[in-house]
């Protein structure tokens, strides 16, 4: 059931980014090859699912919300692309493929990189029809705060400084929350409020993407530790080999099991509360506790 | 005159830039200290100055629209950090000083340019008092286009792919309409947007705009060529050492000269369409075709 939600709606996200990506051809075309090959490349659309499972929670007809949503994986994207760099954390390998900077050369990962977010903001400010415009305009900057340097880029600071340091737990939420987190939850809030939800579902959205967004993440820490480079399709290992502060290096597998699970229930709950007919916001926390890559 | 019109205009916006950048202590600090030193280190502040110059010409009070405008200074300023890391132009100077990832390393080089992209968007999306929402949502979006890669980027990225080539006339315009043209244009419109332009007016700024991106960038090219490196504050003579497409390369000082006599005739012309009692645009347009740094 889950499964095939999932199947649909990735399959919905990623026809809306290739539709709305300028064609490979556009000049100057190195640097749209090389956001298509960034962007079209797998993964699992796991922040513009939510962000329409959140809109669907609320009633919306998603339709005419699918670009906004799509932005998020270009800026999801946009931060893989320079992580990766050699500067950051010298990765060659992702999603089973050659990295972009690997493919298109160093400058180019960077100004793709720029571009996808870029772009990303093009596709969020784009006037929605029916859609009132101080709502659009909240949701745009919602976003934004979610990804600068004291959200998303600044938990990669963070995670930067953390490299071979004391670990302490303080460090490692703060990482947490910001890396990963804040993206997730701001796509659980986007959805909700562009599929029009009131101050109090917006509350409850908040604090299911919180949860979620932690999640997130332990589970990717313990997969790192735990599956296989080839499962995976990216170097695994690598946090440890690279001194990263992990939830399951800092307090131990079982320990970051148990927060994972507790984690999972406040999800639960807080989804159980957006009492819409099309309601999928509980199965996909299970099954983003539950993956293996 | 016009100095102390530039003067007073450009301490209101060192002002903002000031207040609104995150202070230098908020965590993590290291990318605080990057974007700050990146920022308030000098600088013409051309394209916000732009923008209250057009607002003002179509009547506005720009107070509550200076967030809105020091934004592009944090576009401009996030283009010549990545612009200056050693993938790219490998730049160690600019406006007399060290780049910014010389001072704090090529990691933060990239996270502080991301950081900065992002921030000019949240202050673009901050709602404004009194400001139709529709409106505001035009102006983020017109200036996003402007500086993705079809636009800003898409002029770096041609310009890099041009340096050795065989020079012609369609690539160099290519390069100068979108790598600095489109984001000059862009400030012009945004003021013009968000002071309240009509359809008419938003024509002729958008005329003027154009025009004066051009000259800008010749004016650029002309000095890159005659002047040194003190008086420009960062490495002279460098686009023709690194074989890059100019005006002066392609056409000759002479031709170059005259071309620039033309946009200025332009965007004078432009300037003194729009009829609000306080228009600075001519005289901006002069200053800018007149600088030796």
């Amino acid at each position: 059931m889950i499964d095939a939600y999932l199947r649909e709606k990735r399959t919905l996200v990623e026809q809306t980014l290739d539709q709305h990506l300028p064609p490979a051809d556009t000049a100057p075309s190195i640097i749209h090859e090389a956001m298509r090959y960034a962007v079209l490349g797998g993964g699992k659309r796991v922040r513009p699912i939510l962000a329409i499972a959140a809109a669907e929670a609320c009633g919306a007809d998603v339709t005419p919300l699918l670009p906004s949503f799509a932005a998020l994986e270009l800026i999801h994207t946009y931060s893989l692309v320079h992580d990766d760099l050699p500067a950051l954390d010298d990765d060659d390998l992702r999603r089973g493929r050659k990295t972009t900077h690997v493919v298109y050369g160093e400058a180019m990962g960077i100004l793709a990189g720029d571009a996808l977010l870029t772009e990303a903001f093009s596709w969020l400010a784009k006037p929605i029809e029916g859609l009132d415009p101080a709502r659009q305009l909240r949701a745009v900057a919602l976003v934004a705060r979610a990804v600068d340097s004291t959200g998303m880029i600044g938990g990669q600071v963070a995670d930067l400084e953390a490299e071979g340091a004391k670990p302490t737990r303080e460090a490692l939420e703060f990482i947490h929350r910001n890396k990963t987190g804040r993206l997730i939850t701001a796509s659980v809030l986007l959805g909700g409020t562009l599929g029009g939800a009131n101050d109090r579902q917006l509350l409850v959205l908040e604090r299911y993407g919180v949860a979620l967004g932690l999640a997130f993440q332990i589970v990717d820490d313990l997969l790192d530790q735990e599956e296989s480079s080839a499962t995976l399709g990216k170097t695994a290992g690598k946090d440890v080999a690279q001194g990263k502060l992990t939830y399951p290096a800092l307090m131990g597998v079982d320990a970051a099991r148990a927060e994972l699970a507790s984690l999972l229930a406040t999800a639960l709950n807080n989804a159980g509360m957006i009492a819409g007919p099309l309601n999928y916001l509980g199965d996909i926390a299970r099954f983003i506790c539950d993956r293996r890559s």
